[in-house]
């Protein structure tokens, strides 16, 4: 009937509109029960209950079998890690595998059978939950014991396919690879053929106090290679060239070109083809969301305008009030959007709307949030006004700052004076009785500040929290201070007592005490400016970092079945096909401490992205894991770092640019986002664009 | 007279036009004896002996006392240098001074009086120049023997005037100072908050053991604050990690926290900053560049328009053909230029010509030089004819290319073979055979292409240059191989003769050979294009370069002075302030090896901008050397090579952005500079510009 007809329309606008909101596409089912199924899937609910079930899976390879989650890194200390009882990750495996096939039917469903087939991602998921599946009937019918489980390096894919900008990212990235292919064969090319120059230069003679060069960096082929390439990623610099430079200073001339060739000039062209590839990824990221969001919209008008109690005699299809205030009120959305549409919707007197007024009312979603701060307390005494001006004024802030600066020196002071005494000789009453000062006055500062602005406007500035927070913390530690050990006086070094000991507290204040003192940063123009890009590009790097876990644990992974159990304690060295560390051409005692697996699982799990370098540098002759390091220095040091800097470059030169303009603005702060930031250069989608992309909706047929 | 006034206007135009030509400054004095003066003054002669005079009183500090200039740059076993007598590099010094005050005196009375007071760079020259005379006379009276010698630092700076490219780019850097200190602050905050940090994290403590993080990285305040540093250079990582690393994996996150806030945030800051700078820093300068040539041609337009010979009665001021001739024939100009402006203005068959024709003529300056290759001769034989068919077509070269790939690969295959061998028990017989027959293709297929092509058109090609050059000398080597060693045979072993072993003769064949493998680079697109863009890099980057040799050859000075005598040979290790090396992180063994004196040299002369940073991480103790090479840190390594990074990126995006433009016209060769790079995006300059600039000239009255 038209009664249930309407109820669906309604529905399908409020979808549209959530779609709009969350940016999201609106192709998928529009009937009711997959309406109801669509807003079921994407509820806050659902969505933290897969985020949850991906962390378990990927978390679960710290307590796995050769997890090395143990406190020290050290073979010949560790404890042996605890190792859970078969079955046990088994299990949660399954828990997890049951919600990602639940995950994947419903999404398969919701986008129709017809776009099925075209989504090679959703298509892959199913591929990887029956591989990962088969391998855990296999894992379960060996009790544990098999060796190889592919499932655990196809863990992370469960995290690429939930983010849709992470796979946009990767398509980004993939449309580079043939230039940054045609660049590493470049490199290959300048080893190759610097290698063979080095072989052929640094040959053997028959005089072998000669030789150096040749027997430690160039003795063959392998050898000469792996030179070359650890001289490339400037590891060894200038050890490589120091025998050949002592022998004769031409010899100099050869690294020199190899170095320039090579590091200047060839690994600053893949950051020249990333940057150029990237320059408007950001640009066009997000005017795609633009065009959903209107799109979006768009959608619902249409649906909305189909209703039955629209006159059928107007020319133009339009809108009524009534279904869009029904439409409004059952749409989850910010609350403050909510209700400036509604004040906008009851100011415009008219009945119905147009597909113009309509798109006008949600530009209230594009605008920025204007943060207003509560206002001070108004006081009638004239002795608390005064107080008032005097704590609230700007000046009272500087002067915290002096005196967390003055704090910070003093710190510095007796650090430097109690570097070399011995634990037993060291005095901890100045420290105890500065920093109790120290203390007290940051709490007095609180309170005058709380005084003077009253305490939600003192609380509605970040700034203030932070500073609050640290302060109460403080407060706290050295009360438990004084009641365990006492009141500080000369000469006071109190025996062990409780959880930690004093010299614990001390340092544990004292960091804080440096940790607070970065709330000095939004005084400083300059560092205020380079901060919020920085946090400006962490929200955009969001889709880069997931990837890298991606890669990391990947290579983690490959890594630990690689070398499992190559290491072993320091007491038997020659053991294993690592015996051959100890040829390393710099040292051989620190570095037989350094083990492959604690590395590969450091490096990655870690986020270190030059560690590698050194390891590269000792000349691992075990072939996999020269290989294995190349690889893992290609893709983690050399592209990945490239995309940050053509991220850094972007989102710095676009902030720069608009520095002069916010300036003039600076009285009222905004929230922003990065829709915002490029809201001048956006090109609204025209009607024409919007109607034909409607039309190819594969599950809404529209009247007209 | 009127004939006398003509001469004059004639002689001005000439040098205006000269001036056009070589984008030189029009700012100078104009009256008969002033520009001949000048026109001698930027003669080629004059210029030359200036550049050699710069480049001798450079060189000088490579025969001077404390000079390095010896084959072995080891300490121990090489003899004492040659130590010029006192007076002879005085002596040279002084002309060279002389040939400075002649330049300087001519730059400042071409100019005239009034610009000369404003221009800040010939008074620096002025003084420069006194203080180097008063610093060199002190050294005279002190026969050679003083201790510091000023002059010598101060001499890269008549590298620096002479160039008013580089004295340009030195502006450039100047404006984009404040902001990197604003950067270079953030990291000075950056890394002494963090350093606090380690203090606290890694005291103390009572157990020996457990506090090798301590000991070894952070001792005192200066330690720590070494090791951070190092650690930013990532020339240590992972190495100071490692201690708090095997003792708790927690400490890690310390670690990691500084490198990705210190290197990828603000190193990569200083990239984004610089490169903001200087994005559009080629374009802005070849825009003035174009300014300065509009303005050199107007002017002498302008010159011309006032010759007597011009009617009166003209309502706009015109030139006479005749007149422009006569200063054509005498103007120094490319004669590819000259005869094409000469044609175009027999072609106009008009007696006088307008500004506006004018400009127009001279635009044959900015065109491309179409470069054509002489034809092939035309055999009338029918057998000669398919010849050169056969032998002019691609596919021999291809053919050539892969020729020399398998010379290459059994060059390698050889020596891989041999890589263990004793040099006693190598047989050069099989490497003296398949060489023998690779160079006798070689020469048979120069001989050919020559035939299929002619001489004049095989030499038209760079490529075939390249290739025909190295096959003469390979054949030269070949046969001078066999005049004194006879032709190989199995067991080919013979003994020393002559200037050079076989053993080497056959090495130095091997490295053309691998050289001229070079030949197959303009046969792969993409290598192609990233050859040429290195070659246009490579010329804009000659005022980069020249303001980095200035920065070296001021450090190499300053290092020499500082680090005079301070290393000494291995056998009494413990003379001087340098005993303190062997504390070093990693070993000592290698390290003692390494001098500071040599290494500035050898970094300063050579041009590695790495090799600090493994000097670094050895923990130099002495203050001065620690301070030295932070500076040098700075500037050679961070800021420049930001610097190249920025002009690379802003070449190659522009030659990226116009690569499917010049794909369409592949089959014509352009002889391209820079300024034809941006000849779409340049602008013109307005006649109001122009006229305005002019009538700003100092010396210059014009009639209107």
């Amino acid at each position: 009937g038209a009664g249930a007809d309407n109820d669906l329309y309604i529905n399908q606008a409020i979808v549209f509109i959530e779609d709009a909101i969350q940016y999201r596409s609106i192709n998928h089912r529009v009937d009711s029960k997959s309406l109801w199924l669509y807003r079921w899937y994407y509820s806050r609910t659902c969505q933290w209950i897969l985020s949850l079930t991906i962390t378990v899976i990927l978390a679960l390879a710290f307590i796995e079998e050769p997890s090395s989650l143990t406190v020290t890194s050290d073979v010949r200390y560790r404890l042996p890690a605890w190792n859970p009882p078969c079955g046990l990750t088994e299990s949660i495996e399954l828990l997890c595998f049951l919600v990602f096939a639940v995950d994947v039917s419903v999404k398969s469903y919701l986008i129709g059978w017809k776009e099925f087939w075209k989504n090679k991602w959703l298509m892959a998921y199913i591929l990887t939950l029956i591989v990962s599946l088969a391998d855990w009937i296999v894992s379960l019918s060996f009790f544990c014991k098999e060796s190889v489980r592919i499932r655990r390096i196809l863990r992370p894919f469960f995290l690429l396919q939930n983010s849709s900008m992470m796979k946009k990212t990767l398509k980004s990235i993939n449309s580079t690879l043939p230039e940054m292919a045609s660049v590493v064969l470049l490199l290959a090319v300048h080893l190759s053929l610097f290698t063979m120059f080095a072989m052929l230069l640094f040959a053997r003679t028959k005089d072998n106090q000669q030789d150096k060069e040749w027997v430690v960096y160039f003795r063959n082929l392998p050898d000469s290679l792996t030179s070359l390439l650890v001289l490339l990623t400037t590891a060894n610099n200038p050890d490589v060239m120091i025998p050949a430079y002592s022998k004769n200073r031409a010899y100099s001339i050869f690294f020199i070109l190899f170095t320039v060739l090579g590091n200047l000039f060839l690994m600053n062209l893949l950051t020249a083809i990333i940057y150029n590839q990237f320059r408007g990824y950001l640009l066009k990221s997000v005017q795609s969301s633009l065009f959903r969001r209107r799109l979006g919209i768009r959608a619902a008008f249409e649906v909305l305008s189909s209703l039955k109690e629209t006159p059928a005699s107007a020319q133009q299809s339009c809108v009524s009030v009534g279904a869009l205030l029904q439409v409004l009120q059952k749409a989850e959305m910010d609350s403050r959007c909510k209700q400036a549409i509604m004040r906008s919707l009851k100011m415009c007197s008219c009945d119905q709307l147009s597909a113009a007024q309509f798109q006008k009312l949600f530009e209230e979603l594009d605008k920025d949030a204007i943060k207003q701060h509560p206002p001070s307390p108004e006081y009638q005494s004239h002795f608390m006004q005064k107080m008032q001006f005097a704590f609230g004024h700007p000046c009272f802030g500087y002067l915290g700052n002096v005196v967390a600066l003055a704090n910070i020196i003093s710190i510095c002071v007796v650090l430097v004076m109690d570097a070399d005494k011995q634990p037993s000789e060291r005095d901890d009453f100045f420290l105890g009785a500065i920093n109790c000062f120290f203390i007290l006055y940051y709490l007095l500062e609180m309170l005058l500040k709380i005084l003077a602005m009253g305490l939600k406007r003192y609380l509605s500035y970040p700034s203030n929290i932070f500073d609050g927070l640290l302060t109460v913390i403080l407060l706290i530690l050295e009360i438990a201070t004084f009641a365990v050990y006492g009141f500080p006086h000369p000469g006071w070094r109190p025996e062990f007592m409780g959880l930690l000991s004093l010299w614990d507290m001390v340092r544990l204040v004292n960091m804080l005490i440096v940790f607070r003192f970065l709330r000095i940063i939004p005084n400083m123009k300059f560092m205020a400016l380079v901060v919020t890009t920085l946090l400006d590009l962490v929200k955009n790097l969001r889709a880069f970092a997931g990837i890298l876990v991606v890669v990391f644990y990947a290579f983690a992974i490959t890594g630990i079945m690689l070398f499992k159990g190559a290491v072993v304690p320091l007491g038997n060295t020659s053991v294993g096909p690592m015996n051959s560390w100890n040829i390393g051409p710099t040292t051989s005692m620190t570095l037989l401490k350094k083990k492959v697996p604690s590395w590969c699982s450091a490096c990655s799990q870690a986020g270190i992205v030059y560690c590698l370098l050194y390891v590269l540098s000792v000349h691992l002759i075990c072939r996999w894991a020269k290989i294995y390091f190349v690889a893992w220095w290609l893709i983690s040091s050399v592209i990945w770092v490239n995309l940050f800097v053509a991220l850094l470059l972007e989102n710095f030169i676009h902030k720069w640019d608009r520095r002069c303009q916010r300036e003039s603005l600076s009285g009222i702060e905004y929230q922003r986002t990065v829709e915002l930031m490029f809201r001048d250069v956006l090109e609204e989608p025209t009607e024409e664009e919007l109607m034909e992309k409607l039309h190819q909706h594969p599950h809404l047929q529209l009247c007209r």
